[in-house]
């Protein structure tokens, strides 16, 4: 999955329209949060889902019509879940391209997995963002001791370095300050193929919740502002503080990347860029594209007339989208580990709306539910 | 059930605390639209719902973690789901009362039966709302011929012949216009024991959807007005066109009958009303109880913190009640029999929120979604 993927409009096939009526069935590969809210947004729609999953009594298996618990190498149980479903998504960007194009074969796939394929590797991630001319941090790729010296030399330091595949919420990363400290990085990766990326000095994070519909349409919500905390996403707020200048080509950058991929579905991309200020130059670079619904929009719950999961229902179903325009500012704040267990007093605010997610073990920094403090518009 | 109801504060018990955290299951009798939504709101909150119907399939058994399809007669299958739920409520209130007693025998149900009592019952109704004080419409009780030209007698022309029980949706009503009108009417009601109640002349049906906690804190949301088409209601809007003071009185009579049954979780109260005007007698009756969340409160799942469902989960199980300020006016419109068909046109429209209820057959009248359309405070 190393080559670089290079896409424009002119050379993708067509989408393939695939209308699921009220009363169809929606697969949703994964079991997690996501797949929960997706499962609860397509009941209100009227469609049914089928959550396939290895996860026993997974918190999307719980409030599903139907769950198959089986491997995602397991050919006879994707085949079976393939014929009952009407499409198939997925809720996470780690399921295994063999799986997918095990189920392309039998049912569509939306969004395409091309974008799993993107998502699933920083490398190709990067080329692809660096060929379609969109502004990411300098990186340089890390596969021998040769490459990790030549990537230190190229890309300077501090940097941050990076396995390619399956890191999340800070796992798989190494901070590097001095040169020196580049072997040992790597070591403590296990010489895992990786990414050397340089380390961006940026006001803030934000992030845009973009979905594109089969019909070619685009609809983004509000900019959000995300703070972290030991690399797990602790807080989303809206409206994010940058510029109108950066939000709009915020939003410019996040539909180009969608029209690039011939998306259908919600996809959640993370920047980096500048608070507003007399000095501020400007910065705004990605750094992450999730193929799926994401954390930063769960406010879109909340606060706007469609969220973010409805949204992909509809867009993978062939729906029309959905109005994004939002009621409220918001401070989402997930509700990691043992956090949860203050729910009481959480549900006590007036202005709060509690969302929990029937996860059965609480592990520390385990994502275990949120809650969305609306505000005034004018706040 | 035919005697009088009588109940005050002072004389009732207790409300006996149960509380139910996150990860509890809550038993919900009937599987209809009511339940689906008490379903998904309770998904939110991570708490499990096991649906008791007789129905197969129900909109409400799709999406619970758990169902027993068995019928409300059978002590058998009673008794396995009391003992695998932590409170018992109930989406309709035409549960059979023996029911509810073999069941409260088992484990706490809220609210208390005794509202079902109460509200099955038209003339317990009517007579619970006199004893306290609480205006309705002129009535009398007709069980035999001698009484029902008493009951002319007393309550004049025009009027509406009730059946005592199982009326809904219009069914077992007739209009009775001229006194000798009076027989054929009961007749075609097949002689069942009925109340005869004196025709209103009003401006608007309104109505309060109230909720109480276990701690005895009580939220009203926002007074709505409805429209009913061929006796179904048609469209709920809000806010209502009455005056401050029609309001106010509609909240306190609504405090009122809530304090006054002892009730824990969310009712619809509808009442007739006055239209604002010089001349307006500001009257205010109460039509109906509902014990349960009400159709009329669809609404506050799109414009509200927490909806009228979560409101109702978060009573029974002992949780503070949430927020009901409301965000946007709103215009909730049933989709009755076909109507739901339209649905893509719903869709397209960028305020509009369409919620289906996931119903395998459309017949005429059935209530098969809504659709909200939120507009803005000021509209």
């Amino acid at each position: 999955m190393s080559s670089p993927i290079k896409s424009s409009p002119a050379t993708l096939p067509p989408i393939s329209p695939s209308l699921v009526a009220p009363g169809g069935t929606v697969g949703i590969l994964g079991g997690g949060q996501l797949g929960r809210m997706l499962t609860l947004a397509a009941a209100e729609l009227g469609l049914k889902t089928h959550i396939y999953t290895p996860e026993s009594k997974s918190p999307a298996g719980q409030v599903a019509n139907c769950v198959t618990e089986a491997g995602y190498e397991d050919p006879a149980a994707l085949a079976r879940f393939a014929e009952v479903v009407d499409v198939v998504t997925y809720e996470f960007e780690n399921i295994p391209l063999q799986t997918t194009a095990f189920l392309q074969e039998r049912v569509a796939i939306q969004p395409d997995p091309l974008a799993l394929a993107v998502a699933q590797d920083r490398l190709t991630e990067k080329n692809f963002l660096q060929q379609n001319g969109i502004a990411t941090a300098p990186f340089a790729a890390v596969s021998t001791d040769l490459s990790l010296s030549e990537a230190v030399e190229r890309v300077g330091c501090p940097a941050v370095l990076k396995t390619r595949r399956l890191g999340y919420d800070g796992k798989g990363q190494r901070v590097i300050r001095e040169v020196r400290q580049a072997p040992g990085a790597w070591d403590s990766l296990q010489k895992a193929p990786a990414l050397l990326e340089a380390f961006i000095e940026f006001g803030c994070e934000i992030s845009v919740i973009a979905a594109r519909g089969q019909d070619g349409a685009i609809a983004c919500y509000d900019i959000a502002q995300n703070i972290h905390a030991n690399h797990i996403l602790h807080q989303t707020r809206v409206p994010a503080r940058v510029s109108e200048e950066t939000a709009q080509a915020a939003i410019n950058t996040a539909t180009d990347i969608i029209v690039k991929l011939n998306y259908v579905g919600v996809m959640g991309i993370e920047m980096f860029a500048d608070l507003p200020g007399p000095d501020a130059p400007n910065l705004l670079m990605v750094n992450e594209i999730a193929p799926r619904v994401h954390n930063s929009g769960h406010w879109t719950l909340d606060a706007c007339p469609v969220s973010q999961f409805e949204q992909h229902m509809r867009a993978i179903c062939g729906w029309p989208l959905g109005g994004t325009a939002r009621a409220h500012n918001v401070v989402m704040t997930n509700l990691l580990g043992e956090e949860w267990r203050q729910w009481r007093s959480y549900a006590q605010d007036p202005n709060a709306s509690l969302h929990l997610y029937g996860k059965k073990e609480t592990r520390p920094g385990r994502k275990m539910g949120h809650v969305t403090e609306l505000l005034p518009l004018d706040s």
